[in-house]
């Protein structure tokens, strides 16, 4: 039997890019890995699970801030390795620098400027040890 | 001198995720890869380059099929390896596969579903050719 994680095309890595997008204001909040483990649980649960790189194990986002991701939708990719969610963001949180997303340096005059407030402190979400 | 695009964290072959969403409807387009080169050029040309690794070579979006992509924004990461730019899609099409956009299938009842309409045929975009 043919599954839908078939169709993915995993990396020599076992991983997928994946993009969590917020479903409201259609912001790009954060970019990801996802093994075939944290896809499935992803579409199981409706919660976002990543692949972190770093620590080499299943990351269930907000496992430790409690910032978790309500995932509405998931998409790939025309090429199968890239998978897109759109998500609710509990906290308003996706960075790990208190930040609401991710992306937040924008090239201005050959510099980055960072063009979001930080929200919370990141010593406040993560109880002092830094983590996603 | 420190360059912005030092900032930037290259992987291992010198390459950064680049996503494309649309400066309008905020929907993502495409997504693929940039080197350093394919980044300066997008900066100060205003339109999209990305480097191919299935051709190992720069490639200027749209440089077979006029679909070329127009950058009013570029965004870097937290982690500095992923970038987001916001662009104007010339011809409304950035999928090879002849859609708006490469995300063009959507996961229902484990399928991937194709949400999107064909909106010109690929063989007449490129001319018998395949390519992006």
């Amino acid at each position: 039997m043919s599954s839908w994680l078939d169709e993915v095309r995993w990396d020599a890595q076992g991983l997928v890019t994946a993009i969590a997008q917020d479903a409201h204001s259609q912001r790009i909040l954060m970019v990801a890995y996802m093994n075939r483990e944290s896809l499935q649980l992803t579409a199981q649960t409706g919660i976002a699970h990543y692949f972190s790189r770093s620590r080499q194990r299943l990351w269930k986002k907000g496992e430790e801030s409690g910032h978790l991701q309500t995932v509405s939708e998931l998409r790939l990719d025309c090429d199968g390795d890239v998978i897109v969610m759109q998500i609710v963001q509990a906290g308003g949180i996706a960075c790990h620098t208190g930040r609401e997303s991710c992306l937040y340096r924008k090239l201005v005059d050959e510099q980055w400027v960072v063009t979001d407030a930080v929200l919370k402190d990141p010593g406040a979400i993560y109880g002092g040890h830094a983590s996603h």
